[in-house]
């Protein structure tokens, strides 16, 4: 197995991308002034969660006079070029972020897009206020969970370590939507590795979905965030069931939006550390950018 | 191994569930006459997909003047007490169907109250032409499913034969929303077992999530409802990274929710047949009875 504390073992990171997010706080697209209100905001394939997160202060789809935000992520099979031609059709400002054809404001698919997808929402908004309070936080995060810092201070590197050949199982507090499966996907992308995101009725979830097979299979990981009865409840469940619970430490944050974008950060770079276990390159796969191009 | 034709390896089942299978088309409470329209519904614990099912036709919330649903299905934490107090305060006549205090119709806790709940919604909604089309694709799929039809000839047996020691891979058309996670929910509940839904951006997570452990771990099953662009390319992805790729049979129904439903009752027989071969009684399990009374 790689040591994190061993500088040669990072050289399986073709892209750097350690650098990309110790640097992410930041590193988003500014917006030019001006877009007028009132907003909506679609998002297609890697730019899903940004949308789902600012479905928390702006709606899908715009009303008369306003502007239309069309996050493409790619992936879509065409479906964010035919919302962009029917919000045009019907008489919106049409703003297209991300990449492919015709963008506005690029943003180039990458493992960690979906904060630059948010931040720039946020920035064209008027939501800058909750933007500061999601860098600080971030910026906190990325100097505790760099390389350069030991694993006995490092709690992402302890995570990686303990998530070694387990199953993440995501159990978010209630009010973190989408949390779970955007860490399903963030840690399937970085990691190349498999998790479980629970449907809605997650406590029945818990106490049936491993009743057949218990103490078979691959060994479970249940990762908390966030602290309320839900997860409380959950934890009791599956401590008999799992190998090890384990919690995401309190984000350095307050507010919705910066606390689950700090999990989601945490997360990251644990990703990344257990593709570095792996021997992994945490770059997407030319299989990826392949299809990418079809779809 | 169990034998899925022979009576008595059927005697795990205490409560008589594949009794309750056969005869679930058309088991529903009938409403009242007369409830007031514009509707409204929200749904929490096991009757959270029929309600996303009836916000295809039905908004979470009533206007002034309307009826709004509540359904009550367990281990909500107290919410759905919460919206149906905050709907009465605004003046709305609440209508509370489910179990716990206060229920003006009854549907008890069972895994298959899914199909009650959402019945009992297109019946109260004047939907009842779409809930007929779905009662007609239950109906002729229970004559080829049920256990008096031979392992040969019943798809819902050989589905649960190759599933046996194996994880679903749920992998669902496009416009079939919430669809995964209600057959992870389901197939939890009867066959005790864990399966996968993936994250919004599937073909993403298809190719990333067995990058790191490929061929290693539990053998996957990629099991398929609908045809799409989207179903063929995640097949091709997928086809060289698990087990065995599933196809459930093609609906007799026409419509996108008697399709859906009639994709879930599909996999709630395989799910119980799977229970069968595993020797694991289908019903509801004290703990999980335990829970609901505290939650």
């Amino acid at each position: 197995m790689r040591n994190l504390d061993a500088y040669e073992d990072y050289k399986v990171d073709s892209q750097q991308l350690a650098r990309a997010l110790a640097g992410l706080p930041g590193d988003y697209p500014a917006p030019p002034d001006g877009y007028p209100a009132p907003y909506g905001v679609v998002g297609y394939g890697e730019a899903w969660w940004p949308a789902e997160l600012a479905h928390l202060w702006i709606p899908r789809l715009m009303s008369e006079g306003g502007t239309q935000f069309v996050l493409q992520g790619g992936l879509d099979l065409g479906a964010a070029g035919g919302a962009a031609a029917a919000a045009e059709a019907s008489g919106a400002r049409v703003v297209r972020v991300g990449f492919g054809g015709d963008v506005d404001v690029t943003i180039e698919p990458h493992p960690l897009s979906p904060y630059r997808y948010l931040r720039f929402l946020q920035e064209a908004t008027g939501e800058s206020e909750a933007g500061t309070r999601v860098d600080r936080a971030l910026q906190t995060l990325a100097a505790g969970l760099k390389p350069e810092v030991p694993t006995e201070d490092n709690p992402a590197k302890f995570f990686a370590w303990n998530l070694v050949e387990r199953v993440p199982v995501w159990v978010v507090a209630e009010r973190y939507v989408w949390l779970a499966q955007a860490l399903q996907q963030t840690f399937a992308r970085l990691a190349g590795s498999l998790s479980i995101a629970p449907p809605p009725a997650s406590l029945e979830f818990f106490i049936t979905a491993m009743e057949s097979r218990h103490e078979q299979g691959d060994p479970l990981a249940a990762v908390v965030v966030g602290d309320d009865e839900r997860t409380r409840l959950a934890v009791e469940i599956l401590e008999s069931r799992v190998d090890t619970v384990m919690e995401i430490p309190e984000p350095p944050a307050s507010g919705l939006i910066p606390e689950m974008v700090a999990a989601w950060y945490f997360v990251a770079w644990a990703s990344y550390y257990l593709a570095i276990l792996y021997g992994r390159d945490p770059a997407d796969s030319r299989v990826l950018n392949r299809l990418r191009e079809e779809a």
